[in-house]
Parts: structure tokens; C-alpha cells; sequence
């Protein structure tokens, strides 16, 4: 059997945290947000991080599967992105004056991403996917955009939900929401709004939070790229989470399609604080005419991390090696529940792989065995995708799958 | 005569950023703004910085008044906060989990700004000012928004002007305009739209480019406060450019006054990327129920570097000597202008200090200046504040003085 975590320093830092920070911990990170069911289950701060590995401040050792819900693409703390930043820091990081490090950075984007004929940085996936829905507005001169239900696009008001806290109806009364793989639907929106689409908004492929993560149908990016052409409305891709681990060259190239503006953040600089719009030539005009920075978003620290990470990732061929890792894993976690007679939905890219056991659709059971992984040291969530990370060895997928192994057999006994 | 600067490698340099990059540089720190006049007075691109100087990639050395648009509050590579930084790099900087350091930062937010109960953590000023809005509305269950006229609050389109690229009206209907300093058209407002007001949102004083900077008449931000209070209506300061510039307590406590949301950003850590909303208790809750986060905000490196810049600034009282600072460079300015007969105005406070020759209301004047000054290694811009950081000596402001003299006789020899 392996050893049962103990948190009591989490809940004590937990407490202190309440004091001086609205819910302690907000955003997927806190307890709050449904992603840590049972709470219970989870640590809450952490001591230290390395390769695979986040220790907690109870001295517990996970590997972690969340990768810091993505930047985390290469290994904590990884030597040659870690060495490119700390050479860049010593010469200066926040400016008055870019660093050239930004016109690398931007040649190497261009370089490597097959829709992308420039590079524009700022600091959140959140900062690019606006100005992405602003240049859609300002090109076509229209409002309406597209969404595709299950979507995550950022916390910017425009793409929240009416039901949220602090939304008025203003922010999001040109929102058109649709199924997604529902091409009739996008053939219908465009029919009825005709001549009003700015944007189709879409991720890659759907990942969205609480459901079975889904591919795209057969052309159905071909289709949505072909009427955004004929309508002259700007197809966007936010390649936020899925960037870097589907296709070096972007998530659209991977489906065999051409996004107009394609989003980067997370994994672009394996942690550093960085993000990017990339997008085509006849759109780069319209982006310089916006009126859109930030106090950091020339820093030079990011963009030398940039630079690293997106060369190791080529070298190493990145992608590739992630889905390996992800299939092996897969493969073990699917195997190991099928011991116990449970259905394992393993669903998404491998290397950014979404679970589920479909036996209890009321995914109670799925809590519980998410728990009893998680109180081993295999760092699961329960309703949000994973993330496989390049420093992820075959023993660390071993281990993983004799603690899921572990774990499917408690809650087998206590529910026989 | 001081040397005059050659700028081809910037130039150089520049040609190639613009193929990769929307109009080559973006923002503040591109020449498309109007910042930079005459452009060829400017260096385009930094090779390093260190304490108060910035070296351009031609080798040029500049004696930097801009600290990267307010970020360097210290000095440029402040060896203690850069010494926190790397110790928690070491440990961890983006992970799964948060690390405690954002607790010890929050606390002493708490212990430092006289209005804030809690802080909220994100990457730009544009985050926090949209979480204040959002935070306002979610409270108030209002919709309205009183701005003053000439202020500046990021770059979400609920921010921007009508006439901006990317703006449709629903982004800013709700937003009411008022005069700086006009308290009865605020209360002209609060009766016209009674019970409607979500926020009024203003800047601690008039700091907007283009504009002699105006300080708050005297008991403005008191009267402002009480009508708030009166209609339920939040006040938010947006303190991202003033903040720890003026006041280590806040902006509004120099002023006398307590916000009930307070924004900072710049200078809080030196330059490492991190901003924050701060409030009163009754507000808290509602920011608990906000959706609102990014892939990098629980980073904790910049955590530990703001920690390290927070107690240095309150160790060395750091407002104090930045307005020390400040007012015998504006002392030399004054007294230098006056000896060739021009009308120097120096206005906002010392520490945060803009300038024009009031001589010539075409401006072209005092642009002829500028370009003079930082073709001679000052970096002054024209129609934007400035910013004073520790680091900076009495022989830099010496020298300073001698450079603006210079550049005073040389347009002086020119127009008579």
C-alpha cells in the first residue's frame, strides 16, 4: 500500500490565506472552483517543484499532472529555458526599451508556426484572445462572434457568461452560441446574421471542463474555414492549453487548416510569464492600429524563456514525445480499470488527456478515485483536462498506474 | 558640447522587428505613438540596463527617466529584490499549487495599504482595473460608470474611447465622462442617473499624456468620497502609474482619503510581472465570486520579489526620497529654462513629473528640446509624466541639468 498524504500545513496556510485573499486561493488553483473534489484530497500550497514533481508544504512528493494547468511543458525548472533567462536578466528584463529578444522571438514564432506571419506578446492567454475578438471587430467592422458551447476563451467580460458575477448584458449581446461539430449551426448563424460575423471563435479541438473532451468531426474545421473565407469573417483558434502539445506548428495545422489569428500562452515559455497572438499577413495592419499594452509586455526575461523552450521543443520534437507519454499512460490507466470492471474514458490528445469513469454518471465514483490518486502522490483533477510534460519518465507512468491501480481498488471494495 | 547619439543599429533592428511584429513596436515604447518626437532623437531598442541607465544596442548610454514606463522603482537589477527572485526560482516559480509567498504578499499589502483589507493578484494594470469594474457592478448591481476626462485605465474595450479600433458602442455605454475636478458635475450626474452608478474609477490626480498634469482641488477626492459612500457607489483608485510614488500607504491616503478598491501594478516589484487589487472588507466576498484568472497569476516569483521591493521601499521611505529626488531635478529644470527666458512648467508630483515649455502652445518647441536632451543621453519623452527611481544620484541630476541646458541653448541658438 502506498503512504496516505497528511495536510495539515496546507489548511494552515489555508487559513491564513482566507484572511487577506478573497476565497484563498481564487481561480482553478482554490479550492472553490470544483476541480479539487474532495478538498479534502488535495494539498493547497507548494514548498517546491521539479521536473515531474511539485513537493507540498507538508513535505508530500506528487507528480503532478496538472503542469501548472499547462506552462509547465518541458519539466519544472528546466535547465536550458532556466539558463536563457537568467543570461537575459543579468542585462536587464523590464525596460524602457524592448530587448531585440523581441524580434527574435517573433522571427522563431514565425518560423515555426504555419499560420503565423507575425508575432504580437503580451502576458495573459486572456490579453490575446481580446485583442484577437478587438482586431475581428476592427477588420470587418462588425459585431457578432461566434462561440462554441464548453468554450474557455479567458475572463475578459465579452467572453463570461451572463449568469456570472459582474457581467452586464452589454458584454456579451453580440455572443452567438453554438454545438460544437454543429456545422449546420454555424451554416445557419451565418445565414441569419448574414454579413455580421466578425469572428468564429473556437479551441482546437473541444476541452472544455466537466464533460468528455471531444475532437473534431471529419472537415469540420475545413467547412468552418471555408465559410469564414466566403464571408469574410476572421477565424480565430485559441491555442492556449492545447498550443505545443498537439503540433509544434499550431493545434490548426495539426487538423489541416489555417487559422486567421492563433492564441499562445502557457506552455510558449515552459512557465515565464509570456503570451502571443499570431496570425496572418492582411491582419497585421489592423493589429497596429489598435490602441492595446501592458506595463510588462516587453519584458526580455520571457522572451529569452520563449526562445529556449520553442528550440528544445523543436529539437526535441515535443509533441510527438508527449502523446508517447500520454498513450503509455493511458493504455496503463485504461487496462488497470478494466481489472476492476470500470469503464475508463480517457478522452482529448494524449499528451492533454481528459478522464472519466462512465460507470456513475453521477461521476461520484470518478471523485472518489480521482481522491484516493491524488492522497497517493499522483497529482489528478477531476473535471479539468491533464497535461503531460516532456520530463514525464516511463517510471513515473509506472508508478502512476500501480497508484491508479491502488486507488480503483479501494473504492472497488468499498462500494462491493 | 555633450556627444550626440547615432542610432543605425536601432534603426537596423527596427526594419526587422517590423516584418515580424505589428507596427515593429508596440504601445508607449513604439514610435507610431507620438511619445517618441521626433523619432530620430531616439534610441528604438535596449541592449541593458542597470540602476538608473539604459545602454541602447548602438552603445549609447542614457541616464533613464522613463524606468520602463514606472516598473523601476529602485533601480534597474536591484540586487535584494533580484536575490528573493532567484532564491524562490530556485524552489518554484509557475506550479501546479501556489506558494506561500502569496500569502506573505497579501499580508503585507494589508499591513502597508492604509485601504486594503485583501489583495487579488493578476499580471497587468488592465487586469486589476477590470476586476474593480466587474467587482463594482457584481456589488452594486448597477451599470454605470463615472470616468474623469484625460485618464488612462488600460486597454479592456469597457476602457477605450468610441473612436478606437476595435470598440463598438455596447464596450462603453455605460461609461459617463466627466471634467477632472468638476465635483458638480459629479453631482449632477449622481442625481441625473440616481441609483444607477456602479463606480466612479479616477487616477489619484490628473496624470493624462498631453496635459500639464492637475493635482485634485482641495477637498475633491473628500466630497467625491462622501457622495460614494451617500449612493452605495464604489470608488476605485486606479494607482498602477502613482502607486509607491507617491505614498507608500496608497495614493489616496497621501490625499487623505480611503478607496474602497485600489489598483496597483508597476511599481510593485521592481519590474517583475505582477499587479494587484486591493480592498475594503465588504468587498471582498463579491471578488470571491468572481470568475477571474490566468495561466500565470500564482507565479511566485514575483511574489518573492515584490515582497523584497515593498520592504525595501518602506525601509528607505521611498516616496519621500523620489519626491526629494525629483524636486531638485525640477529646481535645476526651472532655474535652467529661466536663463534662456523659457517658461518651464513642471507639474504632477516631483517623483512622477511632467514637462512642457509653456512658451509655445504648438508644442514643437519643447519637442525640439526633448529631442536635444535625449539625443545627448537623457531619455525624457515629450507628451507623457516621467518617473524618478531610488538608484538615481545627485551627480545623475547634476548632469542632467547640464544636458537640458545644453539642449536649451542649442534651440535657443536655433530660433533667434
Amino acid at each position: 500500500m502506498h503512504k496516505i498524504n497528511d495536510y495539515t500545513k496546507s489548511r494552515e496556510y489555508f487559513i491564513r490565506a482566507e484572511k487577506v485573499i478573497p476565497s484563498g486561493i481564487y481561480g482553478h488553483q482554490g479550492p472553490a472552483e470544483g476541480c479539487y473534489i474532495p478538498i479534502e484530497a488535495f494539498p493547497l500550497f507548494s514548498e517546491r517543484a521539479q521536473g515531474s514533481y511539485i513537493w507540498d508544504v507538508d513535505g508530500n512528493k506528487f507528480i503532478d499532472y496538472m503542469c501548472a494547468y499547462g506552462p509547465n511543458i518541458l519539466g519544472y525548472n528546466d535547465p536550458d529555458v532556466d539558463e536563457a533567462a537568467a543570461k537575459q536578466r543579468k542585462k536587464g528584463d523590464c525596460t524602457t526599451l524592448p530587448s531585440t529578444k523581441m524580434i527574435e522571438l517573433a522571427e522563431l514564432l514565425v518560423d515555426t508556426v504555419a499560420s503565423a506571419d507575425w508575432a504580437f506578446f503580451a502576458k495573459n492567454g486572456n490579453d490575446v484572445t481580446t485583442l484577437a475578438i478587438m482586431t475581428a471587430r476592427a477588420y470587418t467592422k462588425r459585431k457578432k462572434i461566434i462561440f462554441f458551447k464548453g468554450y474557455y476563451h479567458g475572463v475578459s467580460p465579452w467572453t463570461q457568461k451572463i449568469d456570472y458575477s459582474g457581467i452586464i448584458e452589454e458584454d456579451i449581446v453580440n455572443n452567438i452560441y453554438l454545438d460544437w461539430n454543429d456545422f449546420q449551426a454555424v451554416e445557419e448563424a451565418f445565414e441569419k446574421y448574414k454579413g455580421q460575423i466578425a469572428a468564429v471563435i473556437g479551441q482546437p479541438y473541444m476541452h472544455g471542463n466537466f464533460m468528455d473532451n471531444q475532437m473534431p468531426e471529419k472537415d469540420f474545421w475545413q467547412k468552418v474555414r471555408k465559410i469564414c473565407t466566403d464571408n469574410d469573417t476572421v477565424l480565430v483558434i485559441d491555442d492556449v492549453r492545447a498550443g505545443f502539445r498537439m503540433d509544434i506548428a499550431g493545434s490548426d495545422h495539426y487538423f489541416g487548416f489555417e487559422a486567421d489569428l492563433i492564441c499562445f500562452c502557457k506552455a510558449l515559455a515552459n512557465g515565464y510569464n509570456v503570451s502571443a497572438l499570431c496570425g496572418k499577413e492582411f491582419l497585421k495592419n489592423t493589429v497596429s492600429g489598435m490602441s492595446y499594452t501592458g506595463s510588462y509586455w516587453l519584458s526580455a526575461v520571457p522572451f529569452a524563456a520563449a526562445i529556449a523552450c520553442i528550440n528544445k521543443m523543436k529539437k526535441i520534437n515535443c509533441p510527438k514525445i508527449l502523446i508517447e507519454k500520454g498513450k503509455m499512460l493511458k493504455d496503463g490507466l485504461i487496462a488497470s480499470a478494466n481489472k476492476y470492471g470500470y469503464d475508463l474514458h480517457v478522452t482529448g490528445i494524449e499528451s492533454l488527456f481528459y478522464l472519466r469513469i462512465a460507470n456513475d454518471p453521477s461521476l461520484m465514483l470518478h471523485q472518489e478515485w480521482i481522491a484516493e490518486c491524488v492522497k497517493r502522490g499522483v497529482f489528478f483533477t477531476n473535471h479539468h483536462n491533464h497535461f503531460i510534460n516532456a520530463s514525464l519518465t516511463e517510471k513515473d507512468i509506472k508508478q502512476t498506474v500501480e497508484i491508479a491501480d491502488e486507488a480503483f481498488s479501494v473504492i472497488k471494495n468499498r462500494h462491493s
